[in-house]
């Protein structure tokens, strides 16, 4: 394992002092005096504060994010101690759980501190974002907080697109260990074993790879396509002719990759096989769509009018690709109407997907990063011609 | 990996008509026409849906279970060829990502639809809850509904409080899997090999003998003890004299273990060993007093009068044990002040922990369930002298 462990984890002060700096930017444009986050994503962004904790739902958490000076985190005392490894020097903690008050008093008076210039105060309200905290709880709060207490998620969503050098290089560093993890997988596998086999070891191959951990693991097959891409791997055998998708979110230091691969099961038809290309060519279009100063929507447009040609019937995705980096998804969404423009730092999932005869899906996926005049891809492409479980 | 393999997953439709039952019984009780589900264990209890696509923030997904019928998907496009594999016959989908509306106007016109009896749904607003929604479109769908939108976590887990026997079953089931884990690790790591080599060995074997997923590991060492229970495991070398923690929340068909191992590293001091016997003693206690008709208190209280009299400084945890199931935590938690009566079929975590030295703390945790006449402990209980790694 020694590969995997020369890998250093964490962020230096630096790096957090560059994110905030550039966040302060973004939430003078936002006119906001603070943003508060609760979720493990917006947290460890401005801390790095590194725990699977958050699976406890019993207790909320919070991080003041001042619009000058230094982020607060007010949080359950069984953290203090994690939290003092960071770089955010000052601490509240509380005697949690203590479901009279969680914190919400504690919080309220760390708001009511903070210097007044909007009047406004930005937490995870709205888009792609869930509150950690019970919402009976936010009421309380923003009855006890003189600022208005206003969606912050456009703020966080524009921080966090653009991603720094620090955080491209452990999303490269995921797609690699993901990467090499699915090349291997034809030769740990055969016909007859169980779609839940694959993924588990897939799993194993990633943990020993080097991957700190895998949210994201979703195996389908079906006899020449798949009729969805989401669900969790169950008992089917593989069977000669099937099409097996696989598809991982798997984590380095926090930060996801998002792609997946699919695999030939024994002999294939003619059909699966054009399908295939279609949708390889597909990605080819999206990659060399992706620079700088084009839309999401033109990373649709050139997907989607590859797939049409190619006799798409359309599919239950509803994008061609998405944001990633703290989160398996983020914004912005390939889709028409998502008219983000691309910068050099946003990271990406290239995504397009075709049911090409009924129940029959066939989805692709690679990863990239804009750069000053393109893109970079993270992930190693996939072959044209599928790898095949025999 | 023919073992694993064996052990089938999912549930039978009779399991969740019960499960529907119980829960409408409790439902009436609470004065509620419908709960309104949004966050992942209470919609995978009422429909046995399993994905790890909650991982992605953009859609909400929606489950009404009504106090008379059967229960209501609404959800994106992506997921429905999953759902219509559960149990559930009522799944009406919208093509999301549509931010302009993601579901909102189809779940208002179905809530409406909700026989009125008492007026009141009960979305997942409270207690050791997190809507997964953003708040900004909760508070346009409450602007919608003709109904109050009332607290339901109380009702909610008050329902999932006590777990049926399938649900204990795979509670068992992946405490075995993980105490073999546990059980093998010094054999598997040696002095000199670092925090996060101890961790990756223990996924890598926890996937191999079948857990289908590792959401929660901990991993925490120092000498003579561990200042926190909680931080992912970093790249500090384990040398003679630590204490090495480690915590699993890992799962087998939706449910979780939780329980932790303590490892001595080469020769400890006997102050140490003193501690872990009165920690060791302390679980025992917790066990004995674990019976029906006890408070989750009187589960506090046995182990806190081990851990004081044997010197313990007190802990930064807040409780010493708490519920489990298809969540790492759940209610009750064993601390004063809660006063949930036991019952059988509750499953519970006994989890003293005691800071014996500044800095220096013990926490051992074992998995019990509630019988008729006191409790079936579901982990193999740790030794009273300490694994040793060398």
């Amino acid at each position: 394992m020694t590969s995997a462990d020369a890998s250093a984890r964490g962020f230096e002060a630096a790096e957090f002092g560059r994110r905030l700096g550039r966040a302060q930017t973004v939430m003078k444009q936002h006119k906001f005096d603070a943003l508060l986050c609760t979720t493990p994503a917006n947290i460890r962004y401005f801390t790095g504060f590194d725990t699977q904790f958050w699976e406890s739902p019993t207790r909320p958490w919070f991080v003041i994010v001042p619009l000058a000076g230094d982020p607060v985190a007010i949080i359950p005392e069984v953290g203090a101690s994690v939290m003092a490894r960071t770089w955010v020097k000052d601490i509240r903690t509380w005697p949690a759980p203590r479901p009279a008050d969680d914190g919400t008093t504690l919080l309220a008076a760390a708001l009511s501190g903070v210097s007044r210039r909007f009047g406004r105060i930005g937490p995870e309200l709205g888009r792609e974002m869930s509150l950690r905290m019970p919402v009976t709880q936010f009421l309380e709060l923003r009855s006890l907080v003189r600022s208005e207490l206003a969606d912050g998620s456009p703020c966080l969503w524009e921080i966090r697109m653009v991603k720094t050098e620090a955080e491209i290089e452990r999303i490269r560093r995921i797609c690699r260990i993901a990467g090499d993890a699915y090349e291997a997988l034809p030769g740990r596998i055969h016909i007859g074993d169980t779609e839940r086999d694959a993924c588990r070891r897939l799993r194993a191959d990633l943990v020993e790879r080097g991957a700190d951990a895998m949210p994201y693991v979703a195996g389908v097959s079906g006899p020449g396509g798949v009729p969805q891409i989401i669900s969790a791997p169950n008992d089917r055998r593989l069977e000669d002719g099937d099409l097996l998708f696989i598809d991982t979110g798997s984590t380095c230091d926090g930060y996801f990759c998002d792609f997946d691969r699919n695999y030939a099961v024994g002999e294939i038809s003619s059909a699966v096989k054009r399908a295939q290309q279609v949708v390889w060519d597909a990605t080819e279009a999206g990659i060399k769509a992706a620079r700088p100063g084009a839309i999401a929507e033109d990373l649709w447009r050139s997907m989607a009018g590859v797939l049409s040609a190619g006799g798409s019937r359309g599919n239950n995705v509803g994008r061609l690709g998405h944001g990633l980096g703290l989160q398996l998804t983020e914004p912005p969404s390939n889709m028409p109407g998502d008219r983000t423009v691309l910068q050099a730092g946003m990271v990406l999932t290239i995504e397009p997907g075709m049911e090409y005869a009924p129940g029959k899906m066939i989805v692709h996926e690679e990863d990239v990063v804009i750069t000053s005049d393109g893109c970079e891809l993270l992930t190693r492409r996939a072959p044209r011609e599928l790898w095949t479980i025999r």
